[in-house]
């Protein structure tokens, strides 16, 4: 059973006797009906009655209902509304809009609007570029999805998408000062997601794919990154290889072992376990072994897609056959992005000593990680109550800082992986051990340190380009 | 030649000598050369010099060389750093997105993005009309160009336009708290812009057109109407109608004429003539005569557009030819929405009695306002240094504030002559005068009146569609 948590919580306002064990009593039903009470504030006290308003974390919202139940069933306390925190929070929406400029007068109007903006539209004429100096662009990205792979819920479509975009764009703002705005796209046509991010694209300085199904998010981000002159990533993608390499290169330094020789086995061959492949082989590795629902990829393996194809070429070097576990006896490191309970802590009690494993399905992981903790050195999962978070807030906001910062018309491997690497480095020798390979998500220099790796490795990029493409006229 | 404006203004740091008349002598040249000194900060002084920052209005960047020039030019002064105060204004773009949660640690976390938020997806899920109650859709409006008709400007794309876009966007925040996001399109094919706005259509309530060329902006916004829940309105065609007919209006209350009865000549059938012409039927016109280039628009001018067409058919009851000049003859209203100088102050002369002349084009009118006004009773424009400014930030605040608190999923007539006489009302029989027929844009009750009025009209609108549905299933 899972434990509660504030993101489930109620707030109920309850009228009780003015006795002094009337809220201890109620305190103590709701913890015997499992509930956490997390806040309790006396809003009115009289002679008689007083008014309290007791927050609780639940489990879900079936144990909100059985603990509201409960609390109406107690002779002499009045239930008054109960509400939903994470709800409350999301009445109106998460973001608003703001002029930065003063609107005052007339005098404002003339510069702002008419007919002062005038001379600033002509400037951009005269010099596009001018459009990261004068207008939102430098710091605006757009935060795109078709509704198609939202979180765990699937395709629940553009509309209810809404409220994770919103959070993506407040992460943006809250973590790296970027003003990021949802765009949640009412088509999941690739030809027509395409076409629309393109017409849109002129205010923006990025794009942030978010939540798209594969192998669609394939397609559509190379065509985006081919025909627009700014960065485009997939969060689900590179966000995530990102924080796994991260991760995956500070387990081994606190195990002492080697990225070039240790076995790797990647468990899942979607958005996530593409980008995570390909990331691990540009950082070096090189011996890993990827299993899909069908098991491991071989090259002999009939009916591969071309993806797959790809992947049997690139990976594999000591041709394993067979099912996932087959391949992760003597491995040194499992990375699942896959499906629930894949492996038993018997399958990890296989694995090489010292061995690595990061279960990062959501909600429930590819192996339980107490049992995985049982016989590995080192556990991450992408859940927030284990200690190893692999959170992609470690890897956003900094890599389109860096992009923003460099003015970057592109994104690619290096810079991926100059982010991963300062993102490991965040976490000293001394802070270093088997539960912290990666830093918290509020600690206080990822973001900068990501950005600033980013940024020199897209400065980079944008001189070798500039070089490459020949002498400036005289 | 034209006033000094403060929407072409310099700053000019000057290191001067510290004598008595040192300042004087220089605000002295700078008015000798027909700059207005607008303020004057001392911001170091010593004993043998002080730093002044002196702000002047020009008439343009020419002008304001001059001025640049004469400064330098002055023996014992040094000039610093002169810079443009409305692109110091620009710089970094006029709007920024915020946060309205707070994120301080796991549990906002936890409740603003996952796990939490996938709570507030299902219930979208279940209920799509949630999605005002639960997101930012129920305030935020998208203002869409493809960069074609901007300003005076014409067809400088969508990166050019993006000033103007920020500046709609901040208008929209300032007079009706609304959050509205530029959506500058890279593409001007009507089905392409069709196509981009319905699929981003979902994360906004309504959509506000903004700058696109005519015919073409017809064809986009009856497309957009037909096809999409939210209402889409060209805020160059209704808006400036609405504000035009709110002055008419106002202005047959000083004279004492019936709009029934009174004859209109209307100069210009494009975007904003059109919407006009339309909307003048709508509210009980019974004499209009429009001109465009080729002269009096009537039912036997050979090769007429099906647009003007219909105008040939609905219009023109006398069956007048010929000239514009020679429909002016006898007029009680001249509006005109085309081009400048069409008309000499000899042409108003031969208007009827009291006659009324709204010259908007802009910057330079149809016909010179203080020629019009010798022999017209009202005179209005679109320029801010006249009396009875005709402009558009008088309606769509309001417009867009009432179809949003109504979750408008239309926009009609109707609404739009309720904008008009509610913005006509706002100004009192006290306050009514020739030169005061349309309020102030920061008049307290502009917006709200309007809003109230369009609120009123699209919730009467939504039951009679209701009605027409027929009963709900029981």
């Amino acid at each position: 059973m899972s434990a509660p948590s504030v993101s489930s919580s109620i707030t109920a306002r309850l009228d009780v006797e003015a006795r002094p064990t009337a809220v201890s009593e109620l305190t103590t039903l709701i913890e015997k009906h499992g509930g956490l009470v997390t806040a309790l504030d006396v809003r009115e006290s009289g002679q008689a009655r007083m008014t309290v308003d007791v927050t609780v974390a639940t489990r879900g919202d079936s144990h909100a209902e059985e603990i509201s139940t409960a609390l109406r069933e107690v002779p002499g306390v009045n239930v008054g509304r109960i509400s939903d925190r994470t709800f409350l929070l999301h009445l109106g929406g998460k973001l608003q809009i703001e002029s930065k400029v003063p609107i005052r007068n007339r005098d404002d109007l003339s510069m702002i609007y008419t007919p002062g903006v005038a001379r600033v539209c002509e400037a951009i004429v005269e010099r596009p570029d001018d459009a990261r100096r004068l207008t939102i662009k430098r710091n605006t990205v757009a935060v795109v999805t078709d509704g198609t792979a939202v979180l765990g819920l699937g395709d629940i479509g553009p509309l209810a998408s809404l409220p994770v975009m919103e959070g993506k764009a407040a992460l943006f703002k809250r973590f790296a000062d970027i003003d990021a705005f949802p765009i949640a796209l009412d088509t999941s046509d690739v030809d027509e997601v395409v076409r629309t991010v393109k017409a849109i694209a002129p205010v923006f300085a990025g794009i942030n794919l978010e939540d798209i199904a594969a192998p669609r998010c394939f397609e559509i981000e190379n065509r985006l990154r081919a025909e627009l002159d700014i960065p485009v990533f997939h969060d689900d993608q590179h966000g995530t290889a990102i924080v796994a390499l991260a991760a995956l290169t500070n387990a081994l330094r606190v195990i002492g072992k080697d990225l070039k020789t240790v076995r790797i086995v990647l468990s899942g061959a979607g958005a996530a376990g593409t980008a995570i492949l390909k990331l691990l082989i540009a950082a070096g590795a090189g011996d890993v072994v990827v299993a899909d629902v069908d098991g491991v990829v071989h090259r002999e393996r009939p009916g591969l897609s071309p993806a797959l194809a790809w992947t049997a070429v690139h990976t594999n070097p000591r041709d394993l056959t067979g099912a996932l576990r087959d391949a992760v006896a003597d491995a040194d490191v499992f990375i699942g992005v896959s499906a629930p309970d894949v492996l038993t802590g018997d399958d990890v009690a296989t694995m090489a000593d010292d061995a690595i494993v990061f279960a990062l399905a959501n909600p429930r992981p590819e192996v339980d990680p107490a049992e995985a903790a049982r016989h590995a050195a080192i556990v991450g999962t992408g859940r927030s109550d284990f200690p190893n978070q692999i959170n992609n807030v470690l890897a956003f906001p900094g890599v389109f800082r860096g992009l923003l910062d460099a003015q970057s018309r592109t994104v690619n491997d290096t810079m991926l992986l100059a982010a991963a690497n300062a993102l490991a480095a965040t976490v000293s020798d001394d802070e270093l051990n088997p539960t912290y390979i990666v830093p918290s998500v509020f600690h206080a220099d990822v973001t900068t340190k990501v950005a600033e790796a980013v940024e020199k490795a897209a400065r980079e990029q944008m001189e070798l380009d500039e070089a490459a493409a020949g002498p400036a006229a005289p």
